[in-house]
């Protein structure tokens, strides 16, 4: 492959190319290369500034950012929206600019607002990095996750991926949708008819509401977290119920095809989504896509600062 | 000029000569530049330790004296007030000597007693900085917005500086006050009769209650943001009202000479103190300000870390 | 000496034989003479990741552990409890995995449930720190003040040390007590009988109710902290009482003998555990017990770092 990467922002997986999504897959694994050595550490970012603003707070996804900025010797700062200006009443694009006017070069933003990302974007010289946005998309966990079949399969072309769970809120199985289509997957989503719509039929998703169904033929299976607070608003009845229909334990596990991967993007809840043995079983890559989260995100920095 | 740094603190502008005040400002530029290369970054402090200890929050300056730190290569540790120990009865010296002991270098601390800052100056071997005290001073905030204005027009002598806003509470304009007089300036005050104190008429400040009166002739427009605690306290009946009579807007803007500079402490309130294309316009200097910050912040490091 | 250090963990002062002690002691004084270095800074971590996971939260022993890791050039994550997934379900467990997943070499942790570092320590490979668990140990703080008392007696060998409080919740007794009874000196134990119970005689500690026979014949005294807390809990009527029976004033000092050292883990209530004037005066070598602890954890950090 010869293809130049030539954005300053990485905001949706909606908006690559296969072209683009395999150049920063290809450059994670040399970065996941880089993590694995005895000084985890490259100079590539040294002298740059990233600002992690997470608006919405996300110990997890900061963490792995944080310690991708580390290891590419960036200079990091931490801005939590609710020590932010904003709650001075401060515009968002004032808060911004000034980021900007401390001449930091990347702004890792977690923001629940769809659409924030895209309009910050347009606004600044930095390069814009999305963690994640309401239930819009996360596109480094899509791209991990898509790195992580790929280091399995080789390829994603003709693969069968089932995606089970609370589609309808999630920003993971979105962003994972549109990786795997344009890489060349099959994508099934699974879950309660309340959590898991139809429309997405229209963009080339089989969808069902039956664990089964899902899961026989497939390559890949990938269990959405369950949100608690969901039960409260009669998305489903109970976890248990959840867990009796939609939860993968060692009879459903067979309907899967032999080497097939059971994937989650944690943090788990052990017996509702899968159950415990197979969490920690050798079809679980759970804690492989942690490791996998970081070198993507690794990857998708060092592309970003490039163009800067 | 050939003048050689001798102070271990910054505890105010006040206390520092027009001489000082310049290396500082000369010093900045050197470091400015550092800021606006490809890699930012210098091995000034390396191996040195800074401790921002700040008893009151302040999520803006702590980040732009972090990133100071950072550029700088100190090793740095961030310490609430709310965390530390002086939550658990520990008298603040206490707590300073214990952050002596632990052989760090330079205390950047904001605390709300005016005076604090002296008293641990005077009691420890660290450098101390002095990142905001009450309503007492913030000098590197007057350092910046010196810095701007000399930036703009080469020099301070025989400037006309309009302060505008709640005079009364604000540290930003006593810092401004101090380091603008030394350095030939003419400064006015002016705000609600509430806020806006004619005592300051007898360290040679023009005290004004009037707009025009204060921007008419002026080469720089400092407008404070107005806190919007003070409205229920009864300073001014609100903050449309205070837009009314104080806030810039094109009208007023015209008062002003035609080469005059806008600046604002920051976080702005749009609309409030002023309109917001004067804050987006070819005048204001607002975000200039935030860069500037930077730059006196490292140069202020710089300078104190060389007495230690 | 000629020992090897094989521990990938530093869970307990108990698990240590005396030799490992001393390597700890003797490597920490190295690290010392570097904290007193114009660039307090080695580059013996540089490319290692430390995660500081404290469950419970603790300032003191967080940024002495922080700093410790800066001038050992470590990559630093700092993880709170409370905002870590441990909130949302997550098994602790499954929270060490994660952060075993980001490829951290070492893991500083601070959690309430004694034997949590131990069962942690067995399931991951990431060496394990212990930074306090509930009442039963904190190692480094044992050996912070076993070094204190060392370096200026050079050796512990049939010295008597005191230790004076609410030995019943603190595991800076537990602690000691271990470390100074494998290097030969001889422990006393004091307080309020409800506060310093005499299972300890068992393991060869001698246990009094009465401040004049712990002191007399003391080479060292460490008095430690009062929890306001256990006041209300009615294991002493008042912290007045407290420090009359208990605390440490110009009376009682003349019981030590000429040379002795007084110790106070920190943060000192003043007047409560001692006088105010005893506190700063000749014999106390309470901020060198800070100073110390972080030669110390550098010392461990480096030791364990070294066999990952």
């Amino acid at each position: 492959m010869n293809i130049t990467w030539t954005r300053k922002d990485l905001l949706e997986i909606y908006d690559l190319t296969a072209a683009e999504i395999e150049l920063i897959l290809d450059t994670a694994e040399e970065f996941k290369k880089v993590c694995q050595r005895n000084v985890k550490k490259v100079p590539a970012l040294r002298g740059k500034t990233v600002v992690n603003f997470f608006v919405e707070p996300s110990t997890r996804t900061r963490i792995s950012f944080e310690l991708a900025e580390q290891r590419l010797s960036a200079d990091i700062i931490n801005m939590a929206g609710s020590s932010s200006s904003l709650t001075k009443g401060e515009t968002l694009l004032d808060t911004i600019k000034n980021i900007e006017a401390l001449q930091a070069d990347i702004i890792v933003m977690r923001h629940s607002a769809p659409g924030a990302h895209e309009f910050i974007a347009r606004h600044t010289k930095c390069g814009v990095v999305n963690a994640g946005d309401g239930a819009h998309g996360h596109p480094t966990q899509g791209l991990l996750d898509i790195f992580t079949i790929r280091e399995k399969f080789g390829s994603l072309k003709g693969l069968n991926v089932s995606i089970i769970g609370d589609i309808l809120h999630s920003r993971v199985a979105r962003s994972n949708m549109w990786g795997l289509l344009k890489l060349g997957a099959n994508v099934t989503f699974a879950g309660p008819a309340t959590l898991c719509p139809r429309e997405f039929e229209e963009v080339g998703v089989r969808v069902c509401h039956n664990l089964r169904e899902a899961l026989v033929g497939a390559d890949v299976v990938n269990l959405l977290r369950i949100q608690h607070e969901r039960q409260h608003c009669g998305f489903f009845p109970s976890t248990t119920e959840y867990n009796q229909f939609f939860g993968l334990n060692n009879d459903s596990l067979k309907w899967l095809k032999p080497h097939a991967l059971v994937m989650h993007p944690g943090p788990i809840n052990r017996d509702v989504e899968l159950s415990s043995d197979i969490a920690d079983g050798e079809r679980s890559v759970i804690l492989e896509q942690v490791s996998n989260g970081m070198a993507v995100r690794m990857a998708v920095l060092f592309l970003t600062a490039g163009v800067l």
